[in-house]
């Protein structure tokens, strides 16, 4: 029996409300001068009550050593196995902007890019032209002719971001990106990088010449750029798994994607604490709200460790506003990004359950150094998500 | 996919340089008169300032209460899982004098013993015979012709041990030891231990059966038993895993052995701390260094808890002579010795990683109980390798 298949045998219903709360990027290092970490040096009175009363220990997000990106690291959270559920970033754009993937279809990510007269790229992001300008090109991308035996479908992201969605029979997602992340080079070529690939690739070699053809009469975004092919095979759902209604409010089309992808019903709102907060609170009906904060991530990728401060304070800000109404919380991240590395890193997360059911140990604050000796201790990623709905009452008794 | 092909998929060059130094059997139990481990009261300044910067823990080598064998120990701090690459003894010893095995070999040791005239054993070891005569010996049975379909080597290895390779088409390495570690009694036969082994097993017998023939004219090592027979399975190399340039230098053949197992340069040198750091300071080009260090683990074998003491302390002088050569240092054994037990233990053992990006967490001191209280938690020892090569920066993002 698979992990999944067990959890899902003990899974029951119930009515204990559960925020999941992820903070991007929240783990760090300390400071050359304090010793502190971002999370140390914060001043965070909510979360610091919530690991008092609650449970604290740090979080490997896949396996120890390895440093995730954000899908990976999400479906960790939202309790699957990465490595076995790989899942492409043309994939997670399409779900982000709510497309109506279908099992079996292929998707990659689009940059809109501008290319010189000898068809080398001269600026990967199109003069970062804006959603208007990027909303109708796509548009314009996606009202061409489909190819016989295939649909191809088009949708804009932000700015000069966009995706694409292959549908037809046998399409295989192993294809290699066309953008070579550099300029003064023509685009790559959308090369097969396993046998049963070569019709994909030879249908997306076709979809970017007409795409050129298309968007000729253009000063800037005259060209393309394809990154991310892959399949999409749906994940067994939350709801089905868990018996959860669970919703998604986040601000990143990513983390929207990726939450659908889960099966939940996901919410988009501006990037902005009270947007967020209220969009949390309007969600009253539903037992599992999933809420993303982004810029504790941005800005400890920024190398700005004050300004990570800062997000986390805010973040601390919104949460005393949603604690009231939840029955078990969870804080985490999805991976740590120290500002130190200016990047993300494979350091453990800090993880927080505060719940009735507590072995509350009364460490002071909610630190990296604090969760190390926290009654959790360390866990995966992925056990986070079992840990939560046992303190919700959401895992019956396995065996007499 | 493989947890070894997933970190391989994630591996990429690099020029930070990693010492891992390996204390055999570093790890103890409290002294019933002061409460303090071996380690605990070793004065140990280099490891204490690595432990106040770095970042602690503790390792279990193989599986929570199981007492490893150095062999089993090795492979799992090299990052292979030591369950499933299971090594005989005898490809160890072959390799550890740098036997040219090939894949299909079956590998097994070899002590010279005394037999009386009525064929039973008398000494184990034959008098513990020296390098001179125990060469001389081993070359002897090593030119004994070969049986039709087989090739034999023989090489010595140190005083009454050398070891053999069968070398032929269809050979199994499962057959039992013909040492019954008792005198008074013949060797045993060398028994097929599953089926398809029985044309080693009647190999082996005829083997034996000329050795006789060929010592009969010696007084003290006119036989041989044979033990930890093994079919050679070569393991991904570091090297094709990992891009790693990885050394060794150690003064026991045997862990050169396991070193050339995992596709390591192995070097051996003196078992001397001076010699021992001289040479690690000759492989400047190298990225990845192993240090073995015997002489804390045969203290501890000795049951002499203040002659480890000083083992440990000698060590902690020649790590200080290494420190500054390496971006990020590893310290560990491979298992634990408490002198109070006289042999390997079950229990887990300290382990510290230094580098730039560390939670340093200010412990006092490079012991057991602190690193039960480390940031790193509790580990496999097959997990260190990954958290080493992460604090290199040798392994990419998982996933965007």
């Amino acid at each position: 029996m698979s992990r999944l298949d067990f959890y899902r045998s003990l899974a029951v219903p119930g009515d204990r409300r559960i925020l999941f709360m992820v903070l991007d990027g929240v783990g760090g290092l300390p400071h050359p001068e304090t010793g502190l970490t971002e999370l140390e040096a914060a001043s965070t009175p909510t979360l610091d009550a919530l690991a008092w009363r609650g449970e604290t220990g740090l979080t490997t997000p896949v396996l120890p050593g390895v440093t995730p990106g954000s899908g990976p690291a999400h479906i960790a959270l939202f309790g699957y196995d990465p490595v076995e559920h790989q899942v492409g970033r043309g994939v997670l754009a399409a779900l982000g902007v709510a497309a109506d993937l279908r099992p079996g279809d292929v998707a990659a990510r689009i940059n809109f890019c501008t290319l010189d007269g000898d068809g080398n790229v001269t600026d990967r992001r199109a003069g970062r032209i804006g959603d208007e300008i990027g909303g109708l090109l796509a548009q314009r991308l996606d009202a061409m002719p489909d190819p016989q035996g295939v649909e191809i479908e088009v949708r804009h992201v932000k700015q000069y971001r966009a995706c694409v969605i292959f549908r037809g029979d046998g399409l295989e997602g192993n294809v290699a990106d066309t953008d070579s992340q550099q300029t003064g080079v023509p685009p790559l070529a959308p090369v097969s990088r396993e046998a049963g690939a070569e019709r994909m690739a030879q249908i997306a070699a076709d979809f970017v010449e007409r795409a050129l053809v298309e968007l000729s009469d253009q000063p800037a975004a005259n060209g393309i750029l394809l990154r991310g092919f892959g399949g999409y095979t749906p994940l067994p759902s939350m709801g089905s798994l868990y018996r959860l209604e669970a919703v998604a409010v986040a601000a990143y089309p990513m983390y929207l994607g990726v939450a659908r992808l889960a099966g939940m019903e996901a919410h988009g709102v501006a990037d902005d604490p009270d947007a967020l907060a209220g969009k949390v609170l309007e969600m009253g009906g539903k037992d599992f709200v999933f809420l993303h904060y982004k810029s504790t991530d941005s800005r400890g990728e920024d190398g700005d460790f004050d300004a990570k401060v800062a997000e986390i304070e805010k973040a601390d800000g919104m949460l005393a506003r949603l604690v009231e109404e939840f029955d078990v919380v969870m804080v985490t991240g999805d991976h740590s990004t120290p500002s130190s590395m200016r990047s993300h890193s494979w350091h453990p997360v800090p993880l927080l359950i505060a719940s009735e059911n507590c072995r509350a140990h009364g460490r002071e604050g909610f630190g990296e150094r604090a969760c190390a000796q926290g009654v959790l201790g360390h866990v995966r990623s992925n056990d986070i998500l079992p840990l939560v709905l046992a303190h919700a009452g959401r895992l019956k008794k396995f065996g007499a």
